[in-house]
């Protein structure tokens, strides 16, 4: 009778497991094993498949038959290839353990190292490293890791231990204290393993490894463990695997070092290897900084043949993971040991010169390069100025905040919208420094280099509005309390006050005193080559959020190919344009209402004449008016009175007014298509500005692509009501012109009713756009607003994993997306799709929307490369999953 | 070639129709028919179908061959049937027009009547009559109606041709013009005809039958009725019908009568014909009111011969009926004729009585009653104390709002909650009256006998806890202006002060001064009867929403199964609960909140203490905290003051506090399971309350069925959280008191995600119920609170056909419930599944509910009878739908 395979070996350029075995090996083994298949010189291992875990927890906490036997064949085979015995005195084999399941998990066990030392070996461990105190700090370390991971002892209990010997000694630091005394630390630490457990601390290395190997498995069964994969229905795993590894040493004498290296330079991309090393120390050695490294380069001069051997492995490493990579090796006695690669963390700068290299290399093809070298990320970091960050010092840091919209911001302090727009008028740079934004702060926001708020989150105002224009943004810093009053801010040490000046680095939601200079991008060929590849290999359209003409002329020149969302209502925040909406808001017949709005009129239509102009005939969908009227009144008591003189009636009875229009919940409130129904005028004006504008650019030989956006639908019957305004106005504009324009006219998407009867609605509409900020409020129940009070929460204990108005909600708010999309195309195939909330400039909500078959996506101009690259990655990922399935396919048939 | 046939008549007890024939015939048309076929003596007539309208629409207003010729053998027949001739000068058949289409829309053509009038037939009806003045005002009426309805004139030019000869005569009122008068009007209205038509008034019938026809016809394609057809899609009509029907005359002498009658007392039930009649005179004169109507059991006396025709008429329409009828009859020179027969308008003590009785006389079954004779509004009527109609007088109501929560009440003015309380204290009756009112007024409108506001829909603050409590509100009701300074409301005529008398009737929505009789409901033996039948017909259960003994105790006597919703956050608000209440929403950390919620749970183990009492071991749901916490925060300086008192810190410190916890959107804010997971002390001190009090009852024999509710769930993450929390508190209660209960966890599904994800959470619930409020709340987009502004004018404008706050939804918010429904018992068979919004009591959606296969309904105390009259409805309806079908099916079989 064959026993079944439990452990599979590596190392020595062979082993017997592969990287599509996870479900056995974990995600740690199967890398390992092929790591070692392609012949990566990494310290040899072997893995204990994950049956074994199901089996040692369905059947009391035994192993099968035959594990033992193959554990002790793979410590056999790690002794014959490190040339070294499992506890010997001399020369002792020591290894690593480590837990490892197909999907990795917070709740596993901890690593343990340099398990195999006892009272004997660790004296082997000292002679070969030369090295005494070294040998028995390993020592009482693996008695205090093992202690704690492997027999669940306090950590505290050994603390105490040592701070208790500290004190004795005089000794400050743990490096304070010498060989002897960290003998007598061993000594005392097995009193409290021994007092701990019952026992006596193990010198046996193999009972010290099926103790490990068992608190791995004991570890899958943690209540933590149990909690974690409940909340994240993580199911049909049958346990966690055990890695069980050599260690290798870089401290054994001066032929031996330890270092790390980039394959290439992670900052600029040059094809050159980059990183640091030490002679004859360990890995943390190189981190703490203690010794001070020396460059690669120098390796070259000082172990010419172990460098050459780093060269080769590193142009395998590139081969065969396509990518630059990121490694951790130690030199031991000579030989060369790999420890860790995984790809290079990269600015973005360096990301596109990599992928262009890479791709004239011919070590990957256009559209590995496009999906894999380059992340939405480095795009976002490439088209914002930067701090420089050798001028930042820590100290000059005086908070730190949301990283609400990147780029960096330099200017004096101001704590007024009104302030703002002076300085600006001035050309003087200022950062808008409030609690919190309002849409009354546009104009401020506008004229500010950069907004910084103490509260909010990355949904708040602020932040929204910021991103949409890509102005540097802090938000909810609340490092700072700010004190309009008093015209100043602090951190409880720093005090800033206005006219002052401050940098704030948007990317990093970092706050800093004083004038720091300020990188700005430079796009150059390589960008452009790779944006060139990426459209080639896209096919969603890609537009943008745009309400003004320099928006729409950014959008253009980032690539958008049509606005998807232009709102109409910071159209009417100029000073004549409120006073006449406030007039329209407040009138008391259709008759007042229909005068302020003819005064309304023309601004919007050159609004839009502009708008138009600069989208070069390109589809732009306008929005009608959105938000509740009272967001258009005045708060303070001066504009509060001069809206009462203009008015010509009395500050009591504006106030009474007001109060009548407020509203508990406005976001449920009268706003929309509901202030279009009940005031079929401002529907009619907002439809004649935008016809009247499509007709004048029309006359002037342009081509324009007006399409009208009825917003807050949840029922056919009020898409079919503001429809028909559309069409009589527009039929009046067309007979009084003697001109007529393609138009379309559709809906928002964005009441989760509307994506349920989208059928109906679909009958009428000629594009759907998903609104998918307000479509989360409402799917959710969350006030972007107010959310911020439980989000945090909620993301800490799991229970959301992203911020659903970050990254769209596919399970929720996504399905009803699908709903509607698929309701409305069984009704008019053609229909046009499109998404224009904030996620539409989210790379994994983008790749949702491809993958729905959406047939753009919009977002705010300085988004709109990244969503591009976001396409185009979606349409590969896409490609790839229908190949594999066509492949399975395949082997299927010809197995059968 | 057999010409198609389009004219179809009836009368002289057979028809060439029958009621299946809707589609050609018109509603009206089938009915007309069937009435006919079935004996009745109708003036007779014919319906021209609906195929003749189409053709006319589509082919330039022709219509096919042959039906001018139908026509005018339809006209024919009735020359025949009534012994006249059509436009004869001695003895005119005249006839009335009307459309009528499948489906009754408006915006289709208004009646034509006396049509056949011209200068020689008027003369005839006028010797027929005996009354010159009554011929020629119906021939200048017949001129007006005939020109504003068929060719579309303006009225107003008639009504100025008759003020100026009213000036010119001197005459006040149009009755005071004599027959002279009259005859001149005739010229000058056929002036008005020429000159607004181009042509002269037509004197040939058949000519003006003609074009009454084409009106009809065209008025299908107004744009009105376009329109209307549109937003509610009515599609697949033929078009309308025509039916053109001979007119009869009460008035031609001593041997005609008009009268109208109930076949049995619609006030009390009582087996005896009631109503009145008028010899010598027209329909109209009965309802005007000029001469007094005689009692109709004179009409055996005056008239024996038609008196017995008329009791067999209504013995034969009540067997056809199967139901109590309302018949207008007019009596032609000895002959009897019904013009008119409906099922009568009722009282609740005549519906029950009716009901028993047509069952005791075999007339119907038991299904039948349930199902046909007595409605929902019957028994809410029945339930409530009514005012005595006969002591109200019109000139007493001072003002109408909404009806929004039914009964009447009597008391004195009070205009704030405290004042309530007081004068409660010492016995005074009190009505409440608000602009409106807030959770802080519970304690008032809980003393009032009534309550009344200007400000609020039907689902207001006031409406919805008045009706929970059964207690009579008048909302809304904006022809008050209520000054709190002033401690007054007026209507602009009449003022009431505090302490004032006024009497409410909720059911009407009337305000009157003064003091009125009340009748207490008086339940009576046919009510149990007939609740007994309801009930044996009916398999869903119905179980009460309410949150204190008392109510418990009302819902048990009025047949509620259990409790389905007790929210608890109505049990903060006792004095000394609100107290630890805002300590606990104080408090700065969890400590601090152990200790106020410390406070709070003996009060909250104690009310389910006797909640679970009064219910007798029925299930009981408790809803676990739902609203924001700052609903329970002081609003007055008083208040404030003293809680910073309490809480030892400044106002100013206390007042930001209060900001802080303030929300945009509160309804989508920091509240439900929401609270729970960021503050699981208040599940746990929840959860122990429940618990413990059913342990507590336990011990001392009693059976208790606990179900813990957690709100507002929109993720399986949410719910497994707090059920985690319940069950860690259950098992420690358990070992504390050495005691266990058996007690489920489920989740209000109430956010629209929640819906979509409901197989997840169903995976770990044991029960669903809906909280269909917040749900079409979210579902909607709409604001309960702020809905009023847009709703109205959405109801006006058919863009909804009803308040989804009353009737559920079923397109949008249904499809929600059933997709939760569907894809929770897909996981989870035997899942419980309820409703408990305000929904539950509401008839329609009772009847969607039954449908859907819910478990339960679940309502306010007083509309625990409505609901289980409706759950019964349903599924009779629901058996006679499947039947139906069965039998359409068993048809199809049989004829293939």
């Amino acid at each position: 009778m064959s026993t079944e395979k439990y452990v599979y070996t590596f190392g020595g350029g062979v082993a017997e497991g592969n990287k599509s075995m996870k479900d056995l090996l974990g995600g740690k083994g199967a890398n390992l094993a092929e790591m070692s298949s392609i012949g990566l010189p990494i310290p040899p291992g072997f893995t204990i498949s994950a049956e074994v875990c199901k089996y040692y927890n369905e059947h009391d906490e035994q192993w099968q038959d035959g594990v033992e036997k193959q554990v002790q064949q793979g410590i056999h085979q790690l002794e014959e290839l490190m040339d070294l015995t499992f506890g010997d005195a001399a020369d002792p084999l020591l290894v690593s353990v480590r837990s490892g399941a197909a999907k990795s998990m917070p709740g596993m066990m901890d690593t343990v190292l340099n398990l195999g030392l006892n009272d004997q070996s660790v004296k082997g461990l000292a002679r070969k490293t030369d090295n005494e105190r070294f040998a028995y700090d390993c020592y009482r370390r693996f008695i205090d890791m093992f202690g704690c991971v492997v027999m669940g002892i306090d950590h505290d209990r050994f603390e105490e231990v040592i701070q208790k010997l500290k004190d004795e000694e005089g000794a400050e630091l743990d490096t304070d204290l010498g060989v002897e005394e960290l003998k007598e630390l061993v000594d005392r630490y097995k009193a409290v393993y021994r007092k701990s457990t019952g026992y006596m601390f193990p010198q046996n290395p193999n009972e010290q490894l099926h103790y490990a190997i068992n608190a791995v498995f004991g570890s899958w069964s943690s209540k933590r463990a149990k909690t974690y994969r409940k909340i994240n229905r993580i199911t049909g795993l049958l346990g966690t695997a055990v890695n069980v590894q050599a260690m290798v040493y870089g401290n054994m004498g001066d032929d031996c070092a330890t270092g790390v290296c980039f394959t290439r330079n992670p900052a600029d991309g040059t094809n050159e290897l980059y990183g640091e090393f030490l002679i004859n120390a360990q890995g943390e050695d190189v981190v703490a900084g203690i010794r001070t490294p020396q460059n690669i380069s120098k390796l070259k001069e000082v172990m010419p043949k172990s460098y050459d051997e780093l060269q080769e492995v590193t142009e395998k490493l590139e081969e065969h993971y396509q990518d630059m990579q990121d490694i951790e090796f130690t030199i031991q006695q000579g030989e060369l040991f790999i420890l860790q690669t995984r790809n290079g963390k990269r600015t973005g700068t360096a990301a596109i010169k990599i992928a262009d290299d890479m791709v004239n290399e011919g070590l990957i093809d256009k559209e590995g390069a496009v999906l894999n070298l380059v992340n939405p990320g480095h795009l976002d970091q490439l088209l914002h100025p930067q701090l420089s960050q050798s001028d930042v010092d820590e100290k000059e840091i005086i908070g730190e905040g949301l990283p609400a919209s990147p780029g960096a911001a330099v200017g004096k302090v101001v704590f007024s919208s009104e302030q703002a727009e002076k300085e600006h008028a001035q050309d003087h740079p200022v950062i808008l420094v409030r609690i919190e934004t309002s849409p009354e702060d546009v104009g401020g926001m506008s004229a500010a280099e950069g907004i910084l708020t103490s509260r909010g989150g990355m949904t708040s105002h602020a932040a929204v509005v910021a991103r949409g224009w890509g102005k540097p943004c802090v938000a909810g810093c609340d490092d700072i309390v700010i004190n309009y009053e008093a015209q100043s801010f602090t951190n409880g040490e720093v005090t800033i006050k206005a006219g002052d000046w401050i940098s704030i680095d948007g990317a990093r939601g970092l706050v800093i005193k004083g004038q720091k200079p300020v990188e700005e991008p430079d796009f150059g060929d390589d960008f452009h080559t790779f944006m060139g590849w990426v459209d080639s290999l896209r096919d969603m359209k890609v537009r943008t959020n745009a309400d003004t003409p320099e928006d729409a002329i950014r959008a253009r020149k980032f690539g958008a190919q049509g606005i998807g969302l232009a709102r109409t209502e910071h159209m009417f925040f100029g000073e004549e344009r409120i006073k006449a909406m406030r007039r329209m808001i407040m009138a008391e017949s259709d008759g007042e209402r229909r005068k302020a709005l003819k005064v309304l009129l023309p601004y919007q239509k050159q609004d839009f004449i502009q708008i138009f102009e600069a989208m070069e005939g390109l589809p732009v969908t306008v929005r009608l008016l959105d938000p509740p009227l009272h967001e258009f009144l005045p708060d303070d008591e001066e504009e509060i009175k001069a809206l009462a003189d203009d008015l010509q009636i009395s500050v009591r009875d504006l106030n009474r007014k007001i109060r009548l229009l407020k509203e508990f919940n406005p976001m449920l409130g009268h706003r929309g298509c509901r202030l279009g129904i009940t005031y079929p005028e401002i529907t009619e004006m907002q439809t004649r500005a935008i016809l009247e504008a499509a007709v004048h650019l029309k006359k002037e030989g342009k081509k324009v692509q007006p399409e009208i956006m009825i917003p807050l639908v949840g029922t056919a019957e009020e898409f079919i009501h503001q429809h028909e305004i559309v069409d009589h106005t527009a039929a009046d504009v067309f007979a009084l012109e003697n001109e007529v324009v393609d138009y379309k006219v559709g809906t928002m998407i964005e009441i989760p009713r509307a994506a349920i009867v989208a059928d109906k609605i679909a009958e009428e509409a000629e594009f759907f756009s998903f609104g998918t900020n307000d479509l989360t409020q409402m799917t959710y129940g969350y006030s972007r607003d107010d959310a911020g009070k439980f989000l945090e929460t909620y993301m800490k204990e799991g229970i959301l994993e992203n911020d659903p108005f970050q990254t769209l909600d596919e399970e929720g708010v996504g399905r009803l997306v699908e709903i509607a999309t698929n309701k409305g195309r069984k009704v008019q195939p053609k229909l046009k799709v499109g998404i224009c909330g904030e996620h539409g400039g989210d790379p994994s909500s983008v790749r949702f929307c491809y993958n729905l078959g959406l047939n753009y996506v919009s977002c705010s101009p300085y988004r709109v490369p990244v969503a591009r690259l976001a396409a185009a990655q979606a349409r590969l990922k896409l490609n790839g999953e229908q190949q594999t399935e066509n492949n399975n396919r395949r082997s299927e048939l010809v197995s059968s």
